[in-house]
């Protein structure tokens, strides 16, 4: 079967590959890919930047969906025929992280989602909702989960809260996306003209020029100098945030930031009696959980651009474009 | 001015009178009403199955909205002009309820709406949407503020859930509504099939014809078995409450059910690790952050029949009628 | 090796049997049993009064420790020589219970600990507390972690919570360790003056003789009128429970009640917001950080008596006996 | 009556004065004051670095028990002769901070304690453990309410928890007083050996020489490098503090720190899953909470020197002296 290696670090380091088929154990499953999707995280690991856990060769990427085409004699979650994707850590099935559950990540301690063909154990897998095109069910297993871990499992947004997203990357969409689900309001920042109105087409009540000096205030104001209750901070500009939060909102930080630090005066944060999140995707019931409400709101998330499996290490190309809108999706 | 007193128990004991107007202190607020709302607690009052804190003559209802005509000279949180609702307890202003906090219910404790002009202290008092109708907003105080106490304050429902509202009275229109806007699945059962139809209308994603013996089987079919997440009880029967329930479930009791008994085996709850809570209104803060999302989300309440104030006494045989979806209000 | 089976409904069909020494696969854990505890489950189970998942011959009892006497190869949890105790539900390892998680459990689901060894996956098992006897340790997999799972992870006992605790069972006798360990006030109820004295001498504040007429108002005089916090029911009487209760409090249901209907009437469960939750034991997770406080805290379970496990059946008496104060265990 | 006034920036520009007795309005209470505590903030105040609500002059301090003189006509909270404190945020009674509840600050938004006679509104005023001292007891409405809501409220510190508090100031040893009744280990940082001493003898486990340049790989020893479950940071050491935090853990930021910045990689906020949360005092419901616990625990906070209200601006210094452990109190 095909597949990529990353053989070290940079982008010329990958390698299309010719790999022995697996064979699947009593509890394995074994997928054929038909769409892998790329994170910000997969960049930084061609770059050096995110630690790995696993030594050269490492088959990149985390996200990817296939069919299910045979499987172990005591597989009962999965069968033969179903689409499934796996997940990102495939320890971490339910509950908060552990280093235990942890080190068990798609494409960085494990091999990932590049190749034709993976066997993982059967908890390590969930079904995609049916509606959803092969490249849009591979966009979910990374950005999605984190976008519904800091929304939802550890943000609890509610109706008629206000949502500050900052910027209209993966994660960032997913956020709008799943903030309107949850009755909520949401204002997407930007710099381009271009991607703050595919945001309002997305659903975005409001949309604020990051390019603008006093963006803050701007938020500010549309929420009548109260703040907004929860920040989507992608940015690690965490005395921004603040300035945007109202008293007790929460902050999620998510994102792949090798080398972003952050800074504040500690006294708005003490003050606003401002919760801080650091989000890193979520377990297995996280993304089962999304993948419910997905299919029922029959959500469709944002594929910016579909590249062939033939010239994938063209996908991260794709995924530094400045117009870039939505996700980046390899198809088998 | 105006008003209607209950001076003993049954319903020939409410007679129109007329009464000084009222002054104001320095936190106090004189709202002229302009509409007020019914709940099955008030005909409890009157026909004595419900306990009230007050001696006889009591003005009844707990629910009304109207104008600010006067504040006292330390008022801040209200103008002259503004639209306002009074809050069920006028001392249950945030986080649990306690004693102290709880004996301050209008219509019960301390004389209610059905008056044309009433005085109260201003944290007894919110805004409310300036979309609505005076009626409509009328119909808030306490079915609306109990639906997001049970849902969204004490429930946390999330986008994907599935929530079983039984019946088609007040408090269940209003969760049905705010379950919606939690982007949730709703089920709900009636043994009306107007009702029904009209339940579909609204956003219910699935009806079940509460004459039928198995409707809870049905319930269990629409959740593929698993069983739904949260149920609002307004019937008392626990024991089908808790076999509509998936494991790990909420049920959530709501309603002025005077002699109504609870029982169930208890087997079914343990094993289902189910949560039970009883609701009865929330605190101002409740109300403030549905009245937040309602304006949001431009949602309209139900309202079932209008009766003009001078007939104020027929709005209880219309809460009575079987024909009845949605709230009763009286028109000043 | 020797194994106790049932065979079928009733004391006597319990017999010892010699079986095959089982192997061990590659996640597989071989434990030679050291003692095992016994639960009212156990005894519901032997009388047909309790659900199991698996067909006679069933080898009784959830509870037990032992040694690690071999590992298979992918072991990485436990190594040879760590004392271990099984977890009650092999497959629920942390988060809410579910269907998939739930139908695993020790002497019901799968073959039991009333036999000289064991194998388990490596999920299945923890490591127990240093400072415990075997007797000890044997107590703390389903009454241990049944407490701790009620009162902490899903109760939040804060210190200066008023407790109640119904009996002095095994749960009950947990309830009371854990509830003081969080600060907690506790009061016990019993009828038995002797173990009223015994739980003083364990840490309970006051007790209550539970003949007495007027308990429920005595234990609303040992908190000024106010209600407990929390009351850990394990004798399914609601409406007791209800009248002990503050405002906003919490009812733990908790124990193996074949046949115990609930009932009571609605107004006080709504009027005092109470939240009911029913326990039925709790995941891997809650054991572990039970373990981690009894360590810290050097508290010793209850040890009621000791059956040697050639006299195995004895122990069913031993539950029953009306003296019993703690946990009846049986010793290899 | 006599009191202290700031009139300006500087320690200089305190004095004593004057003033009219004050007299009670409807809903008012009369003290006459007893003890008054120091804390971190006033000093600010005091140097212009901390933000005031009201020109000056100011009478300084938030922190003060008395006994109660005199009472409205409509007061019923407490009465003549009961020992109460001042509540730091006279109008944040419970649930989450709001801009409205907060800017009503004894010693800043309001004057403060350092004067014989306070009238304060009855819903500003808790009383306080009988068992305690005075001067005990005015040690309690800001540093111990902000440890309480930090641990406790916000926190839900369990039993076995490894809790890491840095420092020996005010909060610090409140933090470790409650966390210790949570049921939680203590590690304490200080550089001073005496103060290690000491935080042994109040309960701390462990203590870690701040001096020592590995410190942060200390704790983490003393946790097997799992790290702590909770932070209580007093240094705005951010870096530190996610050094030595478990995965999923928490950290509370705390403190008048004017003039702090955190500062930290992003990298391990996130992979680390930390929470944050800025925590400035806590409601009136806090305070009462945290009184029951304390009263029946018998705590006692440590004062660390009583200056005579004659000698008042001493207390200042003493606050400042690098041997102080514990707080600093006024005697009147």
């Amino acid at each position: 079967m095909r597949a990529y290696e990353l053989s070290g670090i940079g982008l010329e380091r990958i390698a299309a590959v010719e790999r022995a088929e697996p064979t699947v154990g009593r509890h394995d499953v074994l997928v054929r890919l038909r769409a892998a999707g790329l994170n910000a995280r997969d960049q930084q690991i061609v770059m050096g930047h995110y630690p790995v856990g696993k030594p050269f060769p490492l088959v990149p990427l985390s996200d990817g969906i296939g069919e299910v085409m045979a499987v172990g004699n005591e597989v009962t979650r999965v069968k033969v025929g179903d689409r499934v994707a796996g997940i990102f850590a495939q320890r971490w099935l339910s509950g908060p992280r552990t280093r235990a559950t942890w080190s068990s990540a798609l494409g960085g301690d494990l091999d990932g989602t590049l190749r034709e063909l993976m066997v993982l154990d059967q908890d390590g897998l969930v079904a995609v909702p049916p509606h959803l095109t092969d490249e849009e069910a591979a966009t979910l297993p990374t950005a999605g989960v984190t976008a519904w871990q800091a929304l939802v499992t550890c943000g609890g947004v509610r109706p008629g809260d206000n949502v500050l997203v900052q910027g209209t990357g993966g994660v960032a969409l997913f956020a709008l996306q799943f903030a309107r689900m949850c009755g909520a309001r949401v204002i997407v920042t930007s710099a381009s003209a271009a991607k703050r109105e595919r945001a309002k087409q997305l659903g975005a009540a409001d949309v604020v020029d990051r390019n603008n000096a006093d963006w803050v205030a701007r938020v500010r104001d549309l929420t009548r100098d109260e703040g907004v209750d929860h920040v989507i901070d992608l940015s690690g500009d965490l005395a921004a945030s603040l300035a945007c939060l109202r008293i007790g909102g929460t902050i999620s930080h998510i994102g792949y930031l090798g080398g972003v630090r952050i800074e504040a005066d500690i006294f708005p944060l003490l003050l606003s009696n401002a919760r801080l999140q650091g989000i890193s995707v979520g377990p297995r019931s996280t993304f089962e959980e999304m993948n419910r409400a997905i299919a029922l709101h029959r959500m469709r998330p944002v594929v910016a651009s579909v590249i062939p499996f033939e010239r994938a290490p063209e996908a991260f190309a794709a995924l530094s474009s400045k117009e870039r809108f939505g996700k980046v999706v390899i198809k088998f």
